[in-house]
């Protein structure tokens, strides 16, 4: 029931049914995407985390898993493979012996 | 093996193998999401959506959606359900009899 | 010497030495501020206001000024003119004896 | 008159009369500064950047450049000459004879 890609396929049934798919370049999603995550962000926008309103997170932060799942379809990526692939990839970036405890970029390990 | 809560795990055990959840308030998780929608974002510019780098997207798709993988485990939100109640919510928003074919914002139509 | 017309001029003779104009449509540059405003904001990411490094603020709200002279210049808006009347509309949407004292926003006051 | 240091009063004037410098530490001005830079994106979702609103896009740079200013003077930072000084930077980065006519990064020409 939280498979990504029964997920994707609920949010493309919602925009095939407004015939969105004509605005849906990658280009224009991954604005979309950057404006939600910004929308995500004004939830804590001058509070303290533990003062943020919890519904309002929950929409948007489903806004940006939204338009990931979006995005992802139209420039056939698989979430799940790239999501590994990333955390692989990251673990060579921040070996555990250099990363431990340390929130620095990998290039100031 | 494309479930949501099992790529959150192997998110939060990269987390935990470097003993980040330390620095992982909601408030930092939505400023890492907001900053790799960015770096996404950065993928398409100057360029037409076809020129951009597809393995470059497929890694920061991936950065956007393990932060968000965070973020919804830290903040206790079940994405799966989160994702289901906006995709309802935006269909009151944006009916389908009003929006069909139009990219105008809901309170436009 | 601190006149935002002279700026906007020494950026643009930045970009004309590179013959750059051709790329610098106001969507791209709208991309390209807010990916500067991301990096501005990844000088903060993980810590405490106190703790980013001076030295890279500067350089990232020097480049976060640089795209907003270039955007102004393109969409042929007076950036003095626009801050004003700006101001002026949000000390309607923000009246002192409401907002005073207060983060909310506008439509919570 | 479209001095920056006159601007910047006046943006600390309608902050000062609002009892607003509690809440301005330089990590929630950049939060606040990155989400105005995606209000102004927000112009040209799913557009081609003739199609833009003018009106909107003149008042969404007016707040980049708002929070621009109180970034600034929060960080101590003087405007003109940190976009001097980047400008200085950037000419080393992209060289006039390496970069002319091209918009690739810099690690890229």
């Amino acid at each position: 029931m939280s498979d990504i890609i029964n997920l994707q396929k609920e949010a493309l049934a919602f925009r095939d049914a407004r015939d969105w798919a004509q605005f849906h370049n990658p280009k224009d999603l991954a604005l979309g995407l950057s404006i939600e995550a910004s929308e995500l962000l004004e939830c804590f926008l001058w509070k303290d985390a533990k003062a943020a309103d919890p519904v309002k997170i929950k929409e948007e932060i489903a806004d940006v898993l939204i338009y990931t799942l979006l995005l992802a379809h139209e420039s056939k990526i698989d979430l799940a493979d790239a999501v590994r692939a990333k955390l692989k990839r990251n673990s060579e970036k921040y070996p555990v012996d250099k990363a431990k405890g340390r929130s620095d970029k990998y290039d100031q390990l």
